[in-house]
């Protein structure tokens, strides 16, 4: 597979500086790329790499400076151009329509036959999977459950029973999607043998809308009544956990190992960094967004920034660390000021 | 399915205010129910929706208020007169016995006739299986592990050789059971390749006893050597890591994402937030409880509320969120009294 | 299987203080030892059990105090030597050579003739898999994907198409090597329907250099271009995330449920306590120290010992706990030295 420069540049919107008909044969990251390669150059750390790449052509911003003869490609927006160049040479994965021997499709499961369902995949009774979807081995699509078009669904993924994920979805190995949330009412008088924890029923689904990626490991609740939802364009990292009728809106972005307590809604285009923990029944605005392993107790408005246990807005809490990394300073001062006030004292 | 209101409250030991014979079809969210529907309103912050509803019965505390006219079924514990109602209406699946033609059940294993193997899941040599559990497909038990009467075990759940699960227990999808303890003896001389990680055999078991749930991808480790165990009516949420030889107390609540080193042992009726971490080799006492992302360093005696990193009494913790809050005004009033000192001491 | 008390302390390069004859039947832990068993005593914490013991031998350190008449196995040290003793009494499972009629082989994968593929295990096409390899059920190996000599694949890992797993790794049940990284660069025309997150193709691989271990339902994501590696015997506990293009150097050890962000490199032989967290693009220098929680957002010098969060120095910790700890007492003072002042500033 191979594109002239000028050709890619056409297909992701960019701007060439230096010969568009080079011609180019794979993406390598700077260190490795040769004079057949495109690579990209969007984060200053990562300078001295640019400088040094033997790339044949490198995706920059606008604005980026570079040496003179250095072959570009400009974009409004280098890592989007990157994305899109990057995907022509490595184009998603084509579904071989057909159900394997060795997979299992219960009765009353209605499959599409442009869908692909591979050995020792499971499709439950009344489930339903749609065009172009992907199954891989070990996954497991519970009774009712409906997967949409064009979905990928990697090894050992589950999706329970009366589940949905909408059209577009990647799910990552082991994701599970409708799990138990962990719902119990304290029972002092138990059944005779003492007190107990007795299960609330967690009768509700847990739905992916469209283009939704979870990630490898990640567990997402149904709900004890309702859905838990995940909106159009949302992204899950691996790990993450969302509880039972946790809602999250549209285009936002959860990383890795983040959790997210019952019941508490996430709005639009909400980022959260990683090992982030939300408590439940809370309200967090459009547009919020969270530093690493914040511990957020409160409603948030929308647009603003968390960070820290318990989060607060982020200039708050830099001024905090700020002032608690002079703390042993502080207890310095005051010590001088005892000492000279208690002088001042004997004195008068 | 349907039930009178007066046979409802009559099944869960709760009062009627309203009208008995109110035809109940279904169970609802506050927000969505209608007058053939039942909800419950135990949460504060729903208040809005409570007063809204138009449910034909909402489930409420004996002291709750409620709006004149309102059917309600009053009960001591509306959460557990809920779980009751819904249990009810969403009774649990019955297992439908007998061994799937496509699941692998290896030689000298012994199923009881009574339980349900379904499609892809494999039990290993001399392993058993009681009566009326439920084996998902993808379930793999593992040679010589021993699974109780009336368990379920769903999509993708691993229990290692030699493991143990009581009645009653329920295992979310990808929990694993039994996996190597994280045991390693620095060998600074290796074999001959330099240093490398010796690792420690991690021989024991891992060991549910009854009304166990495990969470979803969570995971407990075998032990080095005797057994892990979570004890009776303990309930573990998802991704959960309970390490080699941690025994966790009958009743205990652990939620999401939380960790605990080797060796810990957690008393009876401990409660954990999400996100919790506690080092090895330490005591936690009965009834104990942790908040969310508490950091656990120590002991902790029975009774007491931890929070913080690293964990303090709850009130104490409080108390120095509150000045590490206010630091920045400390600093003012620091700078401000080292002015006037100095003014004090220039004059006289 | 039985061992004289000698021929153990021979086998693990240990001295016997008392009868060498002795012979020993189990490894048991120190509370539940017998005059058949060797048990063993490294932590501190644990010596009113070593002084109540019953076992037959205990193995100890060489200056470690004993009671007079116990015997012992004494070694420089004690923990790999009971390591090794206990590797003795369990030996790794032996693979049984074969591939079972109910596991799946792909098209032109290469199954050495003395691995052992379980039933419901499954190869993929163009894959490989070493001598003495073993696949339990559920194990996934995708397209392209190699496996190497004496590994363990526990129960439903998965390893993704392409990527690589070196010599003598272990992966406990659930593992994923190879998921997507979390890549998507932010594309506000989107393609008619608004904005969307556009995904960067994933097209590199994750590889486990040789004597690797993998804990239960870790993640270790494949590279965006180029690979993801963990190095020659690094080991990693369960639920850890590491991310796309991230790097682990030799003989490292990372506890469970850290995370750590995209193309962050971890040099060799450094440790990680539970639940920490490392922001992405970083270098954490060799043989660095990371406590329970830690979050790092900047490089680390090699050797250095990290806590807190955000993480500095430990040392610096402590003092900032500990000034933190008094933060009630010093506005106290504080406000004691305003009353005294504004007392002196009266009489002045």
């Amino acid at each position: 597979m191979h594109f002239s420069l000028a050709e890619l540049a056409e297909r992701v919107g960019g701007r060439v500086e230096g010969d568009g008909s080079l011609r180019i044969e794979r993406v390598m990251p700077l260190e490795e790329a040769g004079p057949a390669d495109v690579s990209f150059f969007a984060n200053r750390k990562y300078a001295a790499a640019f400088a040094a790449s033997r790339a044949g052509v490198v995706i920059v911003g606008e604005n980026e400076e570079a040496a003179a003869g250095r072959t570009l490609l400009r974009a409004a927006n280098a890592y989007l151009a990157f994305a899109k160049v990057s995907t022509l040479f490595h184009p998603p994965r084509e579904p071989v329509p057909g159900i394997s021997p060795r997979a299992v499709v219960s009765e009353g499961a209605l499959i599409d036959p442009s869908a692909e369902i591979q050995d020792l995949a499971f499709v439950g009774r009344g489930a339903t999977v749609g065009a172009r979807t992907i199954l891989f081995p070990g996954v497991v699509v519970g009774d009712g459950a409906r997967i949409g078009d064009d979905c990928i669904l990697f090894p050992n993924v589950v999706v329970r029973e009366r589940c949905v994920v909408g059209n577009r979805c990647t799910l990552q190995p082991g994701a599970v999607l409708g799990g138990d949330g962990f719902g119990f009412a304290f029972d002092m008088e138990g059944v005779g043998s003492g007190p107990r924890h007795f299960k609330v029923p967690q009768s509700g689904i847990a739905e992916l809308e469209d283009d939704v990626e979870l990630g490898a490991n990640c567990t997402v609740d149904r709900a004890t009544l309702g859905k838990t939802v995940v909106r159009r364009g949302a992204k899950i990292d691996n790990l993450v956990q969302l509880a039972h009728n946790v809602e999250i809106g549209p285009l936002s972005l959860i990383a890795a190992q983040t959790g997210i307590s019952g019941s508490t809604k996430v709005g639009m285009g909400v980022a959260m960094a990683g090992q982030v923990g939300i408590v439940g029944h809370l309200d967090i605005g459009d547009g919020a967004r969270f530093g690493a392993k914040a511990g957020v107790h409160n409603d948030v408005p929308a647009g603003e920034i968390y960070s820290g246990y318990p989060a607060v807005p982020h200039r708050d809490w830099l001024r905090e660390q700020g002032a608690t990394r002079k703390l042993p300073e502080l207890w310095k001062r005051v010590r001088e000021l005892e000492k000279q006030l208690k002088k001042l004292q004997e004195e008068a």
